[in-house]
């Protein structure tokens, strides 16, 4: 199978990359780039292992071995699936030749929100392609599966709602969750992209930590309440302040949910075994709390709980590059082929 | 004036030696530990001064010069001031010969929880020393002003509560919060001391967060809550959950609060201006979002709000060293004994 | 095949772990432990996949599902091949009991230096089995490899040795070098493994760098000697400075050299093309310096040059727990069992 | 006294601010920047005391309270000294009004190297104001301290030639060194000043380590040299190869050369002693290998120093903002206007 990526030289890009060429089922690597067509892979990503800069993977049309392609090349190649590691905004343009023709895993957040009111108050600008919004299955792999298998168009849910949604989404549809969840997230600073921006420079990060956006009508808060509602249709509402520390790849994240009804810890675990018990990519870790570097590199997402009172913490960490990002679109891909879930997808963190 | 440091090798008896070196009206330093007594300290401290180490700050009786003395050499050399930086449960029982004698300022918990109840629940052990327990007066520099000129003992705060309490307060007194309080804290790693275990490794830290102790009855929730009562008697509650994040010294709060009336940001600022209108250590940022890097190294509490309908997000950061630990030690010893309020501390983050 | 770790909770024995669960050759893993026998894997290792921990790879016998095992509970198990990541001077005698019967790879330094009093003025001690060092096969992987096909035993190498000798070997093979060889090594901190000593808290490596044992007869030195008189008995002498650098996994070596003629850099490339030109893991990258991040998670070592006159400047780049350890030691196996070369390793560094 | 900062918002210029606002001599400060001209400070160094921001340290003319002053402004401002904190290249062309008029003491390379021909082929272009080259002192503060005192224009030397001469000038001064210098040097990442480069990003430093510019004609090899020369025109070469290693701020150097003569350490600390012995910025740690957390946010230069054989290993570390920056321009204005050769400077490093 020819797989497409647009936008390989980002992190996602990048991270896709590698994902792919370790996958059984793809043959063939479509790496393009709009900003750098044209140049050679090992001249943009100084890590990829050399038998994959000269191997079969790699497009060999027109002598261009391991070079990065225009948007236009890649379209001629006739891809298989595109992966569109695009900027926000940006993405829909550029993924224009492929919709109906090629089944496309869209990682921004082009095409996320349903409610076109919605999607202008959050990004400032009317939805490019209503169309396709509408038509876009959100991919949050464990919950839209039956969706994902016939999607044409899948919209790559944002790391936060991933990290955020995972553990909420199964006591929210047992009925077991009320009122106003308060969510506390940390991200590290991938979450930027590869953005050249005075605040994301190494001396303004390392030894700094702060929370940004709080609570206001940002990206984050609208796609996760569209996460909730399409669910279980509860009501849950949730503030949400998401934090930036000083690490590479990795997200932690604490939700406070009032509980419904007294509840032991046993019972919550049956709930989120009956949820995620023969799913790969999710790990209940109950009263041990999960931390970022067990799951960096992983496409898993750790989740436990603690429960005080009238009141549940659920605490949860992904790699936000990985669950959060490219691993998940992987993921995505694999349900809508039917390959192995987690096929082409490593589960375990670092030491 | 002879100020002396119990547990001078240790993060905060470092800091609080360079603190007080620097210090107009300290004219001698005594250098007390238990385990490292009669070493140079030139050979536990490589960071500081030459000049401080062969100047007259440090004792010089009995040709000690520049070393680490044992706690009976404190008592003997008659210190104006003991800092006890001390591990808890132990700094009660070091401290005893000054009790009565000699004005003190505990940096360790084993003072700071008021009810004999809540401190064995809370530490294990009944308080080594109840009559000591109820004349320590809580260092909150801020808050308890009157009673720390006044106190032979005074416990100082936690970093948590500092950080926490300092932007609860004054909403808190002037009616404004209700219910439960939410809270969500980053420390940086110095924030478990000098402790040799592989959790604080370098290895095990670094690209790595994760929350821990979540809303259990553990230390830092009682201290809050006491604060919480001791101003307002509000019945305001808290649930408060402290992250790791590989920083070494900084600190940020996240609490989302309920309002028991709508209220705008020009309100919350004339509350906070009466209540830290003259005291140099708390700056208000207002809507913009504080951050650690800009109060590291300084004595400064920076505290930001957002409102959002009937909640308030509050934002603060601490040096967790600094106005968490020593810094506010020393603000306490300037306070107690009429010194200018800042004497001797930075009120500069860093850049 | 069943492979052996023994010493699964250090670093290099959970990268161990992670490396043989996704070998295609490897179908059982025995964990060993003499500190932890009897604990879950998922107890000590909470990166680990759930699927590994529940998976065929690990030993099922006696109920022990995902257990980690005593020696004595390896050597029933019979493995195939054992690897020891074991402290050094520790290492030779748990592994007796493998002698003669087992292929064994050894990642301490028990059985690198050949020379019995060389030995005893590194190590302070005289060589626990001279028999054994002697038969002992250096395991440089690009240079050893008729040895190590044959091998009983194998000596991984240190990672300051790997890194310094393979940009140093062909030139030095090649007649190209004389006189002393100026080496700056920079090494991640974990180089010192799972160490619970002060120096390797976070806070005392964070914002943080220094040499350490320069040029004295360290353990280093005399391995990186005996690597060179080996291939070439040359005659070069090295004068190897290290220092630690505040990352986790990353070595980076700086060798200055002096030419026995003028060189172009051509002519470099010939020389290091013929002796890596069909390796797997070596990399040339020319005159554009190497860096530590594009090596990480990889079993690759990245080599530069630059040539300054008549010296030549030779830089080069390993994850010190990968090509420097657990990487290099599976790449041996591979070579041993004849695997391809390769097998189970990435050769992509990180993003 | 009055003193004006050209360049207040980038990191040398943010320090200056902390410096001078603490210095007991400098009653004013005028605080200049061509490009957020009219900006109010608190809005372009969050880190900033509030105290300093309202105080009467800062410009107070024209209703401008801590605001940013335009050079114009400055110049109008007549300040008695001047800290030039610009990018090389642009430094000699905006200081332009100040030369003949105002003691300045530059930041920046533009004045350093002497040499017309080697100035040009440093920087690509030739020396824009040849005549103020050849009046400019060379500030490294404790070698041309009687220059220093006389001069009109400073050139404050670089963080790399700093750390690299204060070891290698005593030694060479008295005939113990000779042959070629080869030197390793490590850098935090604030050596790149506040440089907005895809390179500096946090993702891209951090678990990143290389060398860079290795060995070449660069601004950093000359600069040596011509201190080399100036002291002893003992005909010492160099080879120098800096590496940036991810730290903020921190310097480390390590040389290796040869010696005239068998040395004792004993003879080598006589030597430093003499060259260094009452010089509060220098401190000798022996065979103690000093590290750069000792000396963060201190204007120290640590020295410890390694003889092996016929070759001495000198290990340096400074604050490459400090000692290698702001801190040594402060000092340099200190000698230069008879103040105590400390005031104003921390001597302490971190904990």
């Amino acid at each position: 199978m020819k797989a497409a990526i647009l936008g390989t030289t980002g992190y996602t890009g990048m991270i896709l990359l590698r994902l792919l060429a370790g996958h059984r089922e793809i043959t063939e690597i479509l790496p393009g780039s709009s900003s750098h067509a044209g140049m050679a892979l090992c001249d943009t990503d100084y890590g990829l292992s050399s038998s994959v800069l000269s191997s079969s993977v790699l497009l060999k049309t027109r002598g261009r071995e391991g070079r990065l392609l225009s948007v236009e090349e890649v379209v001629a190649a006739k891809p298989d699936v595109v992966f569109a590691a695009l900027p926000h905004l940006a993405s829909v343009k550029v993924c224009a030749p492929f919709f109906g023709n090629t089944p496309l895993i869209d990682l921004s957040a082009d095409l996320r929100l349903k409610d076109p009111l919605l999607f202008e108050r959050t990004y400032g600008e009317k939805p490019p392609r209503p169309d396709i919004l509408e038509r876009a299955v959100y991919g949050l792999a464990e919950w839209f599966t039956a969706d994902i298998k016939r999607a044409d168009v899948i919209a790559n849910p944002g790391c936060y709602p991933t990290a955020t949604l995972l553990p909420l989404l199964p006591l929210s549809r047992a009925g077991l969750l009320k009122g106003l969840v308060i969510t506390s997230a940390l991200s590290g600073i991938s979450g930027a992209g590869r953005n050249v921006k005075q605040a994301y420079l190494f001396c303004e990060r390392s030894e700094n930590t702060c929370a940004y956006s709080p609570g206001r009508v940002h990206r984050h808060q609208p796609e996760i309440r569209q996460g909730l509602d399409s669910v279980a249709g509860s009501g849950l509402d949730i503030l949400f302040t998401p934090h930036l520390v000083p690490l590479k790849q990795g997200m932690a994240v604490t939700s406070v949910a009032e509980l419904t009804r007294p509840l032991g810890s046993d019972e919550v675990e049956a709930v989120y075994r009956e949820a995620y018990g023969d799913r790969p990519c999710v790990r209940l870790t109950g009263d041990r709390i999960p931390e970022t570097l067990h799951v960096r590199g992983s496409n898993r997402c750790d989740i436990g709980w603690h429960i005080e009172g009238d009141r549940i913490i659920l605490l949860s960490v992904i790699d936000n590059l990985w669950k959060g990002a490219s691993g998940q679109a992987v993921q995505n891909m694999n349900i809508r082929f039917g390959f192995a879930e987690a096929e082409g997808l490593s589960l375990h963190g670092e030491i």
